[in-house]
């Protein structure tokens, strides 16, 4: 599908925390995080998701007019109604504007980006603002070390146009699957109708994050192995010729695996776990624009966006920037 | 875009309450609640939504094959982490299919409806189950009176194909748009990072469903018609050429007013209010498919999708079916 990104934004909350400051409260060291989960520090935001995404969104469309749709891509929402997108719209000043969320879970930026080159596709809207916005760390059970260790908050924006005659810009393949049998393996419980905090067994627990990450690791990285393959063979495109991998930030572990499993070399696997952490949703997407913004993303390029979700799911998308 | 209902299914619990037993519990008459609401009785679930959803998928599917995608189209998640529609996949007994959630409150089922038609014009999937699933009743403020006498519970399914060449089947137009200047008429804050269960000043009420009635009516009765007038423009039909009305049901006067203010004849208006109440984005296609599988719509029919969600958005799908 012929499509471009025209604009992308970032929001980095200013406040760090680092993994000294987090070892107290889990009751490890320092070096136990960094080398069990990879992230030294992570940004903790001071305002909501809806502000985050919506001065990521504010940058990605800069001097352009208003989108003609919002799609919120993110983890975790602002409140249960409304939906989050109505928060960035009534952040961005606009109203009128059509808007709604696409949800799944840490892939929600990867389905919503296939989601918005169809509707563009099939001429429904010309100017689809896309944002990823999380507080990872509003979620944290302490009492859980690792999973308490890995997530941090950001935001980030792009803005999706169709491309023109002269542009090589195009969503190339996307796939997703989902495997519900590890459904337990990465939950927040809590939110919805199945833990209510009118229940009387809902307990605090219920709202934090859990994973059980060696699990996840092990059915995720023989799925993305297959993921890549697939999306290999239906470009017809070799290994060699992907010039950015930009995973999903699941954990320093996952990441590396896109060298020492899926076999790409380590200069082309972008990262940002370290410095950001895990921020649920909007990790891929935040990596994405960082390394739009520095330059390391050309036009023409091929960029593989890939990576695991709570489901479990593995999804992947890849475009020629 | 050219797509087919191939499929439907419903769920209604057998737990019947009336507007007696709610009486009780909100110092009103029977009576007041009737007259006020239009709400005789309501179903209440004792599954959660995602077996609910799941029994009316099945329904859809029929003697089909698997779907290729699935799409959770409801107004409130079963938990935050992972996504309903993972649920449901797992109640159907399926691994590996792509799922995800679309949501946008009460017009959940209306954008789902017309993104499938964008993935499937697109030629990305062939076979897209729909599930609407809502427990409304799980979110009642019983000091609240008008909108806890509102809400019921109930799941609907359809299964969306693309139309065969002999096949008149289409949607003909969608169209969507948010005031967020409404965005605090109809509200549940918690549920996400805002009014987190962690926080000391979170209350349980900011877990109850709250709706400020008669202002989202005001609102609302304008823009619908607007979008109605839009409907018929866009695709060069005249009123009396839509042989069904299938509103979102908010309340007996909102479906009253299309009628009265929309200028629609009231036996083409289909209602389910006073049976089943408003069971949140699960209203619209519940009644979709009580009135095909009713045999009052019929192959070839114009049948107009329409509805007011908490944002406060407006959104239609004109369908001939």
């Amino acid at each position: 599908m012929r499509v471009k990104i025209t604009g992308v934004g970032l929001y980095l909350p200013p406040k760090i925390e680092t993994a000294a400051d987090i070892a107290k409260k889990i009751g490890k060291t320092a070096d136990w995080i960094i080398n069990k989960c990879g992230v030294k520090e992570r940004r903790v935001s001071l305002i909501d998701v809806d502000e985050m995404g919506a001065i990521a969104g504010k940058k990605a469309l800069g001097n352009s007019n208003i989108p003609d749709l919002i799609i919120n891509a993110s983890g975790v929402p602002k409140q249960t109604i409304p939906d989050t997108s109505t928060f960035y719209q009534k952040a961005l000043g606009f109203e009128g504007i059509p808007s709604f969320s696409i949800h799944c879970t840490c892939l929600s930026f990867v389905t919503a980006f296939n989601t918005a080159s169809a509707l563009i596709s099939s001429n429904i809207y010309k100017k689809i603002l896309i944002i990823s916005s999380d507080r990872g760390t509003r979620g944290r059970n302490f009492n859980e070390p690792e999973s308490a260790s890995l997530l941090g908050d950001g935001a980030a924006a792009i803005l999706l146009e169709p491309s023109t005659e002269d542009d090589k810009s195009e969503l190339l393949f996307y796939n997703m699957k989902t495997w519900p049998s590890g459904a337990h393996l990465t939950e927040v419980r809590g939110g919805g109708t199945n833990k209510h905090p009118q229940d009387s067994n809902t307990t605090l627990a219920d709202n934090l994050f859990t994973m059980d990450g060696p699990s996840v690791y092990k059915i995720a990285r023989k799925q993305v192995y297959k993921m890549v393959m697939r999306s290999l063979k239906a470009t017809r495109l070799h290994q060699n010729q992907i010039d950015w991998v930009i995973p999903h930030q699941a954990s320093g572990k996952a990441v590396d695996a896109y060298v020492s499993i899926g076999g790409f070399p380590k200069e082309k696997v972008c990262s940002s776990i370290k410095e950001f952490g895990n921020c649920v949703a909007a990790s891929l997407p935040m990596t994405l624009v960082m390394n739009i913004k520095n330059n390391n993303i050309k036009r023409g390029q091929n960029i593989l966006l890939i990576g695991t979700g709570a489901g479990l799911s593995v999804a992947c998308a890849l475009i020629n920037y």
